[in-house]
């Protein structure tokens, strides 16, 4: 399964080896948040193997996790090892002393337990970076809390700031802790591969999906020391209430998001809506002043939007300079001109799924085409060639391996 | 301001250098996206320095801003310089032949209107790392579009699947495109310091909000897939309805999340909810067989809820080994022990914003405990500082430049 990628950005100049090209990943990862981690590490070069016990990661049980397996696997290569055997513990660590990162997001205290904590392979290799993600961490009163993107969007707060105040808080529909976990861990990794090249040693490095959480409330927190009381839930409109107009409006054929972030853009969206003199008006002059009267703001603009498509708001957004997007479905995001044409959502025919969109990386590097995506792997696909290529290990040693259980 | 931090999981072996220590970065970063990047490389032992126009960037024109500022800007040093004149571009060309990066939010095209594109600026410096972060990226048909975080919630198909089915689509509370975008610049940046110091050279990397946004559609993908026609709104419930328990339940004293993840967590609910006969009921024997009843089984569990208090059930989410969180007030999270103890929250004074509650980094890297926070810069706070150390600068030069309008 390949794609071919051309970009207009990349075509001028002579194209460059990817950064982390050379290096060896073993990615424990198992559904979204390390696979995720594992996903990027491979589009940016590295060698990302992954591992999972002989049964498969907790996700391959899943009827409906083809997808996700598809999207967050590509072009790693794949292994199975059971590290309930001695044997299968022993060719890990071997494959450690060859690494250069182990990722993992387990329960803290997993590794340990099974004496592949992060302290026992650093000595065995001291140039390792291992790096762990979990829902709390591994220090705190709550480090051993059972965690899914759920349960970490719950006790955030990012779910009870999230939907219409006259509803109950709901989530992000997105799995968003697990993929803001997933990307912190990614950049905490490459953050101690920069200081290996210069002190020679590994480290270990962690992060909690509820930390990389909490940031993202920065809106939401200045609503919250504004009025500790204030139901915080505020729909589509701004999440700190300092803006407007800033919200989702209807159109003939669905929403649209409308905002004026700098204060020429009020009165572009006057002119837009045929109403250049509101742009003038003391009662409209500034986000305060129209926050004040914020429900009037709101049904100015509706009155303008619900007699247009999405795409004609569009056009004028572009003509007369205000910020606007359509609440766009899926099926157009999957098909999305643009993005397929950056390169970051590829067309292509999986083994098991088919006809399928998936994504590239985000992280775009100039000179770098994004690679071709290669099909996740199957469970224990790669094995043999992992163990002779890392190990050097004999098709007999490999037999023997698997009569004993290793993988 | 500062925060004395001590911390279990680093109190044992030697303290440890920063990763990042000794690399200078110039931080253009506007609003949330960019200097939440530059805080991450602040807290990981980068010496930052914020530049601003001589009014401020955007957010320090809005009344709400000092929380967010304070939040993303802790640990840098702030100077500014006018890019409208000759001698700030002059300046700002002189520090970029110290610095190692440069990090900007800007809409694509700014900074090469100016002058002081990626290409300019690697010419002056071939070891730079030039990093931008937008809405759509550099290239592809919408990379002008105007780019906020509701607008990439909308766009990005974010919003068409948040919320619940018989309502209007509605964002993510948090501002998850910004932060998305934020880290994903991080992770990019670092993984080209890591290139750098292999081969010598710098690089242009890139990241768009809306690229960053795709991967964690994951689940709601795969219900697209199955069925394009079907309303993706699942509220609390399963992205892709696959799971079940998989919800929020009416606690007595708030809502509460539970799920079930691996085939022994539903019986361990049954036990906790005085029904172990249902754990071994072939109706419910699945995730499969549970889905198929969703509503009867989401009815077992909130007829058991509701006469509980959140800590209840927290309690015996802990005796009975399933997963589930409060969903918590933003009052409950600023306090929260957990994260507080752990270093990530820290109480301070800050000197605009009194006693308030500031996030440390996500990003943990063992034996290196959390930096004390330093409260974010005033306008042109360093001027004189980073001229004078970077450039050499004498008082007389700094007055001077300033007279010429360069900050």
């Amino acid at each position: 399964m390949t794609t071919n990628l051309t970009h207009s950005d990349t075509e001028q100049l002579p194209v460059r080896q990817l950064p982390l090209a050379g290096l060896t990943v073993l990615d424990l990862g198992q559904i979204y948040q390390g696979p995720y981690c594992g996903f990027l590490l491979a589009m940016a070069g590295a060698d990302v193997i992954k591992i999972e016990p002989p049964h498969g990661e907790p996700v391959r049980a899943r009827r409906e996790s083809l997808l996700p397996l598809a999207m967050l696997n590509s072009n790693k290569r794949g292994i199975t090892l059971n590290f309930k055997t001695e044997k299968g513990r022993s060719v890990f660590r071997d494959l450690v002393a060859k690494a250069d990162v182990v990722l993992e997001n387990f329960m803290p205290g997993v590794m340990e337990r099974l004496g592949l904590g992060a302290e026992a392979l650093l000595e065995i290799n001291p140039r390792l970076i291992y790096a762990s993600a979990s829902g709390y961490g591994t220090s705190g009163p709550n480090r051993d809390h059972l965690a899914m993107d759920l349960t970490i969007q719950a006790m955030s707060g990012a779910m009870y700031v999230t939907g219409y105040p006259d509803r109950a808080p709901v989530k992000a529909g997105p799995a968003i802790s697990d993929f803001l976990g997933g990307i912190h861990l990614y950049g905490a990794i490459v953050t101690a591969l920069f200081e290996r090249e210069r002190t020679g040693r590994g480290r270990i490095a962690e992060i909690a999906m509820q930390d990389a959480m909490y940031p993202t409330l920065a809106s939401n927190l200045t609503l919250y020391y504004e009025d500790p009381e204030r139901n915080p839930r505020t729909g589509n409109k701004h999440g700190a209430l300092a803006m407007s107009p800033y919200n989702t409006y209807a159109a003939k054929d669905g929403y649209i998001a409308i905002i004026c972030v700098t204060e020429g853009h009020w009165p572009a969206l006057c002119r837009a809506m045929g109403r250049p003199d509101l742009g003038g008006q003391e009662r409209y002059a500034s986000h305060a002043a129209r926050c004040a009267v914020m429900e009037e703001v709101d049904e100015l603009v509706t009155a303008w939007a619900c007699n247009l498509t999405r795409a004609e708001i569009m056009a004028a957004g572009q003509v007369h300079h205000f910020p606007c997007a359509p609440v766009r479905t899926l099926n157009e995001v999957v098909h999305d001109c643009h993005m397929h044409e950056r390169g970051m959502l590829n067309y292509v025919t999986h083994p098991k799924l088919g006809e399928v969109v998936l994504p590239n990386s985000p992280l775009r590097f100039h000179q770098s085409p994004p690679l071709a995506l290669k099909a996740n792997p199957d469970l224990g696909e790669h094995n043999e060639a992992v163990l002779s290529e890392l190990l050097g290990l004999s098709a007999e040693a490999i037999d023997s391996l698997r009569q004993q259980g290793a993988f």
